[in-house]
């Protein structure tokens, strides 16, 4: 029997429902709209472009398959950041759907990695964490839904191209999410500038064993029960005894030495 | 013989003809104002506040010997880019003089490290260089006069008060810097992503002699002649074929490494 076809009344409704529930964002800029285009996994909602960024977008538009709207340059309005840099592209799309923790962390090749960042709201940093991520592999980028830096058009744009490719995996409950990966043999390390053990000797500790850097946002750092969610703190040791490392900085040189031990 | 005192209006023509000679530079933001004021080898020119950004200053004020000019927040009018957070606090300073590229090249204690940025224009990234270099304790940031990012107030908000502690020199000739660094014997490692060795390989050869971590700009890299100036090439590991480090946490994972070589 052919599935009966539904009238467009009805898919009109459900897709209401849907954007209703989940939301929508607006990435921007040539490079992010590029890799959300050519993203098959990518559900595009609508494509503002003016005629100078559709000539520049050339193939990505209908590899997208979604019909642009041309706009005049001094018409360009869509809701994102004024200041923003859209370099007249817009496209709304959907979050991507990444599927389970579970899934994520026990995929792939090589000794697995994940990282934690707990409560870190500033998406430049959340963005070059997903970028530093992909290059050394990691299966995911976990955060708890709430007080994390969104999926944006200005992370996607400082995350250049990788949030396309590197899951970012919002959770309920970060310390849950913890003891998760712990049951899976995980360990997890947090990075914590007073702690005792080095990043090289905590990493030593943990043999061919999938491992899980827990970052958290500076100043605050990582909250009480993250902290003692985990296995290891651990620090980055430094020269001085000024100064400190951007998140991203740290998050990166803590991939490098997971990836490389 | 007592020293004849200069009249008032000779110490204004000069003052007038220094600040004309030697660009001055407005930093901005509680932190940044905060660290200059309290920084005395800073030379300060002019302290812009409101009442409330001087209340929070409290003794810094006094530290940093400026009268500061009280102002209404509605008429809070200073030349920075009005997107800047400034949260009612500005400072117009003198650049730091850093001195020579032979005496802070040499200077300090362990195996001396350096950061030689070649044409790295974005503040963002030099302010976060910054904060990795004093983290990790390398003698100075070296960049050349020409296309790389000036001493501004969002390169000193990025790097959170390291702009006042971590040298960041720069140089006429990029690769007559390099080669005045090679006599006094260092090993410069150039970063680049298509090097067959890797970052730990190229530093197993440099024993404990000093090193020099030089990264040019995302998109065009190392310039061919600095490429050709370096020692060794060295790339840090990627584990796919997709993504790339930002430039900052490429220079967080060298100096990692190389500190803990």
């Amino acid at each position: 029997m052919p599935k009966p076809v539904k009238p467009a009344w009805v898919i009109d409704k459900e897709r209401a429902r849907r954007t209703a529930s989940q939301e929508s964002v607006w990435l921007f800029g040539i490079h992010a709209v590029r890799d959300a285009l050519t993203n098959p996994q990518r559900e595009k909602l609508r494509l503002v472009l003016t005629k100078n960024a559709a000539d520049r977008l050339g193939e990505a538009i209908s590899e997208g398959g979604l019909e642009p709207e041309i706009v005049d340059p001094r018409k360009f309005s869509v809701p994102i950041d004024e200041s923003s840099v859209h370099q007249g592209a817009a496209l709304e799309v959907k979050p991507l759907d990444w599927g389970s923790l579970e899934d994520l962390a026990a995929a792939g090749e090589g000794a697995p990695l994940v990282v934690l960042l707990d409560r870190v709201t500033d998406p430049h940093n959340v963005g070059a964490v997903l970028r530093s991520a992909e290059v050394f592999g990691a299966r995911a980028v976990i955060a708890p839904h709430r007080h994390s830096a969104p999926e944006t058009g200005a992370l996607a744009k400082t995350a250049s191209g990788s949030l396309e490719r590197q899951p970012y995996l919002r959770v309920g409950n970060l310390s849950d999410a913890m003891e998760k990966l712990k049951a899976m043999g995980y360990t997890l390390l947090g990075l914590d500038g007073e702690a005792g053990t080095s990043l090289a000797e905590g990493l030593a500790t943990t043999g061919g064993r999938p491992v899980g850097l827990v970052l958290g946002a500076e100043g605050p750092g990582l909250r009480e029960k993250t902290r003692e969610t985990c296995d290891l703190l651990v620090r980055i040791p430094a020269a001085g005894d000024f100064g400190s490392l951007n998140v991203s900085n740290a998050a990166a040189v803590a991939l490098y030495a997971a990836a490389n031990r």
